[in-house]
């Protein structure tokens, strides 16, 4: 087979690159090693900002999400008893993001690419990308016993942090960053009405609280937890208990419980690799960054990567010029460093972290006092959280 | 002796409430263990807040402060080889910092009690506050080989971090907060012309750099140290070629040296005590808390407390109400915690910390990059800087 950009990796960043490619006329695959269900299954994150929106909606997978996404114009600091409302669209002038899940996300663009008969090769295995050193670069796996081989102009690693594309970079010619914090999100599903009409993040001696959504009837909870704890040691009951003491009384007094249909454990963790390019292999989303989930900012990533490569791969293939290609790893990891920051100080502003001591506490406590009380430092946090510009 | 208000410590904060009462007609006693030269050959701190100038204006000692100091509306931040300028001035609506030695201060505020016949006792050794947590506290001291006792309505202890009045206090009625930094400051202080008009704050691979001034002809430059580090260690050559190497080169070109006459080694420490009174005793200033000098906040917080202890102080002379005086801790520790978390944020964004890692080093240089990028949070640094509201 032959293509000009070989996608490895189905979830939303291959998906949103195929699917803006193949709107500009330029042919690309998508092989991926999981089935067409199992990436269907991933519950993932569900806060988009406003430029991942406008790339959905000129990927033309926009419409569902406007119908059925949920916009927010604000989110909710708790602490100390209180609830401090961050009022995203007044201090950023305006803007909002979109509450819709990446399985919806994913959903869309998969529907869409079936439709224009884009190709998605799925359950592919020994994905390796190959030859992107050189001028002639290739992606072979296996299917049902049969070795295939894409040559290709590009390859786009869109395989997350286990794919196989950051692996197939030798070892010397990457450098990584990372950060692994000391506690984890156990998290749940639950066909609940959310307690709040935005998100309520909280800080609390007891740990921090997520309060987010799916839709009006579906909730997403977490608690941080102990990364020694197991799911089976979480009841529902257990859960719900917990949550509800990490809240303000009047939104622990609203929370409506029932029984949870997903329930998970998650370590954070903050992580980059550099530079993003290698030849003509390029890293996209989680295969170069993990962002904890903190200010939603993992999947929003993704789509700056795709962003800045959908432009250089355009440059090159409309204008002949590889300058967009050539800055693609720099303009990228300028704006993923600003939010591995922004995840990494909103994760140490509301998480009971156990080596930081009373100071420590008193720290946060200071900060988000001093939040509530300056425009200057709500807006800082805001502007982060909508979104910095691409 | 009999006063209203017994004032331990000769430093700036209990010479600043001193003169403030003694103008409202509240008469007071300082006793210091020090001598009036020893206080007033300490070389510290010397960037006023807008809200400390008014105190010392109102206190009737800001004639020489304004005719010699130097107002600030700006300062740099190095880093990368470049520098970025925080425009105070314009970004916190006119506000400006004043640039006026500690010593300058103290000595105006010493003349100033001297001509006003102000009671100053010197030389005191064992200072001891006492019967505060009655009705009747009481301060004794040695001169001389003769024990003096002074009975008043409130003590005030203004004697510092190493003083008499927090020791004073039973331990199980205060809790302390403290986080040390694992490196000290180097600093100097030359007659040479300032590199530049405004400060410089340079964060760089080697460690942190400082380059601040007393006037336009002397100039106070510190380089971050190991905290194994002895004067002996650093001739003035080695000092100004780590400080050179520290700096963006057009600033390091235009270095001018000259022989140090002052050089020393100070350790970084954040510390609070909680709460900040007891009975009839009040902590004031360092007595109280210690921030590194990172953002020059320790002075400013001392005049901050004085601000809110001099108005609990009037309330009770003048309006006969306790409110002011029982509001003062909280009132105080408020702003105290939030100037903490700047000066240790500052602190932390500036610095080479030998645990952090490359992943830490990478999110001083991308919140760096965002800093200079983002008008909010330029305004954050910026109103921080010149100090929050009283």
């Amino acid at each position: 087979m032959r293509t000009k950009v070989a996608i490895i990796g189905s979830g939303p960043s291959g998906l949103l690159l195929g699917q803006l490619l193949s709107n500009a006329g330029i042919d690309n695959i998508i092989v991926d090693r999981s089935s067409r269900e199992h990436i269907l299954a991933r519950v993932r994150a569900g806060v988009l900002e406003e430029g991942m929106v406008s790339l959905l909606d000129k990927a033309g997978v926009g419409e569902r999400m406007h119908r059925e996404g949920l916009p927010h114009e604000g989110f909710s600091l708790a602490f100390d008893g209180r609830d401090h409302r961050i009022d995203l669209f007044d201090l950023t002038g305006g803007k909002r993001v979109m509450v819709y899940g990446q399985t919806e996300v994913t959903l869309d663009l998969i529907e869409r690419r079936e439709r224009d008969g884009g190709v998605t090769v799925y359950e592919a295995s020994e994905v390796t990308p190959a030859g992107f050193d050189g001028d002639h670069p290739y992606v072979t796996y296996q299917k049902e016993g049969v070795t295939h081989r894409i040559d290709c102009d590009y390859i786009a690693g869109c395989d997350g942090f286990h794919g196989a594309s950051r692996k197939a970079v030798p070892a010397d010619a990457i450098k990584t960053f990372e950060k692994i914090y000391p506690f984890g999100w156990l998290g749940i599903l639950a066909e609940v009405p959310p307690v709040n009409h935005e998100l309520i993040y909280a800080n609390h001696p007891r740990g921090f609280a997520l309060c987010s959504m799916r839709s009006n009837t579906r909730s997403r909870y977490y608690v941080q937890c102990s990364l020694d704890d197991k799911v089976e040691m979480w009841s529902d009951d257990r859960f719900w208990d917990e949550l509800r003491r990490r809240l303000p009384t009047h939104h622990a007094q609203a929370l409506v419980t029932g029984p949870s249909f997903e329930k998970s454990i998650a370590p954070l963790r903050s992580f980059v690799a550099e530079p993003m390019r290698f030849g003509r292999l390029f890293l996209v989303g989680d295969a170069a960054h993990i962002v904890p989930p903190t200010g939603a900012k993992g999947l929003n990533l993704a789509a700056s990567d795709v962003f800045y490569l959908l432009s250089g791969l355009l440059e090159h293939y409309q204008d002949k010029s590889k300058a967009g290609l050539d800055a693609y790893s720099e303009r990228a990891l300028r704006r993923v460093w600003k939010a591995v920051r922004f995840s990494w100080s909103m994760t140490t502003l509301m998480h009971r972290f156990p080596d930081t001591g009373d100071f420590g506490q008193k720290i946060q406590e200071a900060e988000l006092d001093y939040l509530t009380q300056s425009r200057a430092a709500s807006t800082a946090m805001a502007e982060n959280y909508v979104g910095l510009p691409y």
